[in-house]
């Protein structure tokens, strides 16, 4: 049987520990081509780069067999750009991260390595974001490697379309509990602004903050990590809110 | 009654008509102050600033009652710097755009006119995106403006909690059919990169494409639009994949 192609990304940029680590694995599954940033794209959710041009540079960075291409734009551009200047086939799944952070919760929606997975479920190709609730450029992803694979096989195995996976592994844990299958719990950033002076005397602001949790349901993606589960998420990019439709419906619209 | 307070932005920038017609219409409505990029914002999804530093500056751009300011961020970062720098209350509602070019379909994860409604509705605060299906910076507003009126006053009168609009309008017509409540219509866009060489010999790229729309359901937002009615869709911000949750459920993840 043929060697399935996967296409590799990230958010953190092509140099990142996590991206070097989920290459690891893929190398042992797959045929692996790398398209990832030059440069950390944190934050930047789904964006794309139309108001500015794109650079590509092919890349050679450890001795494994894969293929690598430097892109200078956001994750999403690393997947357009594959799919239509780089792969000569679609490719059979579309991987990214391990993200140096938390991607649970309302992160889903600010995320670079999750743009990148939904980008690729948009395409119609099967795709995971991994992520580390760690910060840390060193974070230890080593434990993590062997779930990556076992969710990989089984993604690649699955039969059904347009699959988006949103995996979260959480931090400092000698033993996971196991894998949980989760829903995005509810939350928010309650975002702060640190003011400073630039040495030419004008304000500017820093955006710090910290995440509030308001969901402590046992199926919500935040209790697993914190009771230290693997969790996944299944993600849909149709944003319709269905429960919505009906209510919208009674509004005297057309009078 | 104390008039309602509403924050106005958009991806466009602080100066686009679009932008200016939305501060007409708001005007008549409540008291309003505007928090709008200081540069336009198109494409950037929900990314926000957390590796770079903003700046915000008061603006005076014509008579209109509205207090205004610019930031050097994306449409999110200015729902959240309104939010915990500049309003002294919870405003009771956000409206972003009008946008210069169509957010229907799958343009709603792209667009930065929806990242700031979808912001303040994660913060709890009622949210409209208004757009318009042309993309030139002289298009036609006028015909909009009674119907992004009427839309609002429903959606302030409305007692539903983090209530999220996505509403675009057709272009080129005479007479809207109506308003009609539709569905996210399944599509995506068929990308292409346009190869260029530098004046320094390097190549780089412009992404360009046409988008395909694989939905021709009466539910959903692409037919409407074709048929000349004006669009709601009801946006969710949780991107669980509810059906997917089953099937995930049958995998042998933990032995």
């Amino acid at each position: 049987m043929k060697k399935p192609l996967i296409l590799v990304t990230n958010d953190d940029g092509i140099t990142a520990p996590g991206l070097r680590s989920l290459i690891t694995v893929m190398n042992k599954i797959g045929e692996v081509v790398v398209v990832a940033p030059d440069s950390p794209q944190s934050g930047m959710g789904h964006a794309i780069t139309i108001s500015d041009t794109l650079y590509c540079k092919k890349e050679k960075i450890d001795n494994g067999p894969q293929i690598e291409y430097s892109i200078s734009g956001t994750p999403a551009d690393c997947v357009k750009f594959a799919i239509r200047e780089i792969l000569d086939r679609k490719p059979d799944l579309c991987v990214s991260g391990i993200n140096h952070g938390a991607n649970s919760s309302i992160n889903v929606i600010y995320s670079g390595t999750m743009s990148a997975a939904v980008e690729a479920g948009i395409e119609g190709i099967k795709s995971i974001g991994f992520s580390l609730l760690d910060y840390n450029w060193d974070a230890n992803f080593l434990p993590c490697e062997k779930f990556v694979e076992k969710i990989t096989k089984l993604a690649i195995a699955d039969k059904s379309e347009n699959l988006v996976l949103n995996v979260n592994f959480p931090s400092g844990i000698n033993e996971f509990k196991g894998i949980k299958i989760c829903r995005q719990a509810k939350g928010y950033w309650q975002d702060k602004y640190d003011k400073r002076i630039s040495p030419l005397g004008k304000e500017y602001y820093w955006l710090t903050g910290s995440f509030i949790n308001q969901d402590e349901d046992k199926e919500s993606d935040e209790w697993a990590l914190k009771n230290e589960y693997i969790t996944i998420v299944p993600i849909s990019y149709d944003m319709t809110s269905y429960k919505d439709l009906e209510l919208l419906k009674k509004w005297k619209l057309n009078n």
